[in-house]
């Protein structure tokens, strides 16, 4: 199943099914939900009611889709997970996994503007792949791991580089608002296989990032076990599981996202997201996040 | 003001205000109020009503003291911020500020119990300065920034120092559930003057780290700048401000916390968090946060 989140006309934000096309709203369906949290939450419950739906009246070309996830307790990143993109960075693919958070103000639309910050012009993609979990646990073994994992979706790991290499630590260069968005809906997890699908970036058409995720140094169930070790996985967590190389940032000359350019991240199997760069102006609207 | 977060012989989550020895249960004040985060948002209309609040009838004694903010939307933490503490860790001070994240599932409260983990012996506390966001913003100016500020409290951003220097990223070992206690309760601004403030820890009443806030490489002030810079700082984000030297790795030779162990943090004129330590056990209940 794909579950999205979505509004039309600037209304309220609302669930749905999708086939790809068109959406099923939930609440045409007489399943009332709360957030999509309380969904994932509720999924033993809801997933035989849900599986019933069968059609799918709302075309997607009609709505705007917002982050799966509005407010996730927890946004967590792996960094140099791929061989190649550790080796493009003059590194060794790494023996630990190495992570970092990113804030909720973070979270993104999957085809909402990327601002460019006022105080930085070194913006970066990252394409990667997306988990969602689906239980609260901790100490989960790698097939229990498995098993904890709701969905997944496409993300791009927006990076600000020269705020990400200022200290030892990358946080603050991962934590521009805005710069988490991921989509264009979660596909379930039995719907998708993480073990080897294609991941690709494009900027304005052209081509950045192309690998499979079965080039990742940790795979999905091995990072969720590791992170079960210390925190309380919890439902709706969002874990971005590492990127490819051919970001802009070690192409040569190093070539840098600007106002205009269009973002496209895709894992086959679960669509694309495509975000359009603009540029910060200070004093607009602060992140409210996306409520619901 | 001091605002507290307390419950009655395993009963609701309530709010209060206290003199520091009693406290007035807000909703006995005919103040009907979500969670703290709720407060803070309605700081301007609530504040009048609070400052009539002159009886202080429930002693502190008869109830368990929670952290302040239940869920924060977010806990960061600044590393190397005491020149002394960069120092001790061979380390010259930091010319930039180095930020890192906690997860909500690492706040616990004032006086519980600190779990060292399954995982590792090398557990280790580090008392901080801790200040509680007002506004919801960005692109502050220093002055706008103090002005965002609601309140303090104290704070251990207790550390698990193998997981912490894995990789360069520090952020694994500051993210084991229950390591982020803070409390006794927020002290408002208006009643506090980070610049200058005694600081200290102490292991079973032995003294570890004393040193002053006046020796923060970057104030209260500059921290909360640069991250506005970055995100939109929301009401209720926790911001740990560093910790001094004197911390249990770096002693001669290293000495970890261990179960039985209570440590105290305080900073002067906020009071004091103490937490005992205990040994994770694996199958305990998973963290819930803690509601309201």
């Amino acid at each position: 199943m794909k579950l999205v989140r979505f509004s039309q006309g600037g209304g309220a934000q609302r669930l749905g099914l999708t086939d790809g096309s068109a959406i099923a709203p939930l609440s045409n369906w007489g399943i009332d939900t709360g957030s999509m949290i309380d969904v994932i939450e509720r999924w033993s419950e809801l997933k035989a009611q849900l599986a019933e739906i069968s059609e799918f009246t709302l075309p997607l070309d009609d709505v705007r889709l917002h982050a799966p996830i509005a407010r996730p307790n927890k946004v967590l990143g792996i960094g140099l997970n791929y061989a190649e993109h550790a080796a493009e960075g003059g590194m060794q693919p790494p023996s630990e996994q190495m992570w970092f958070a990113k804030p909720a103000t973070a979270v993104n639309g999957p085809f909402d503007d990327i601002k460019r910050p006022v105080v930085s012009d070194q913006l970066d993609y990252e394409v990667e792949l997306v988990v969602i979990i689906g239980k609260r646990c901790r100490h989960l073994s790698r097939e229990d791991a498995a098993n904890a994992i709701f969905g997944y979706c496409v993300g791009n790991d927006v990076s600000v580089r020269d705020w990400q290499l200022k200290t030892s630590q990358v946080f603050l260069g991962k934590a521009f608002d805005g710069h988490a968005p991921f989509g264009p809906w979660i596909t379930t997890a039995d719907c998708f296989d993480p073990a080897d699908a294609g991941i690709h970036s494009f900027v304005n058409d052209q081509q950045r990032q192309s690998s499979r995720t079965s080039r990742m140094v940790f795979d999905c169930a091995a990072q969720v076990a590791l992170l079960s070790q210390v925190m309380t996985i919890e439902p709706g967590d969002v874990i971005f599981t590492g990127t490819p190389s051919g970001v802009g940032g070690l192409m040569n000359p190093p070539t840098w996202l600007v106002p205009g350019d269009v973002v496209r991240a895709e894992v086959e199997g679960l669509g694309y997201i495509q975000n359009t760069i603009v540029a910060e102006k200070i004093g607009e609207v602060v992140s409210q996040g996306q409520n619901g």
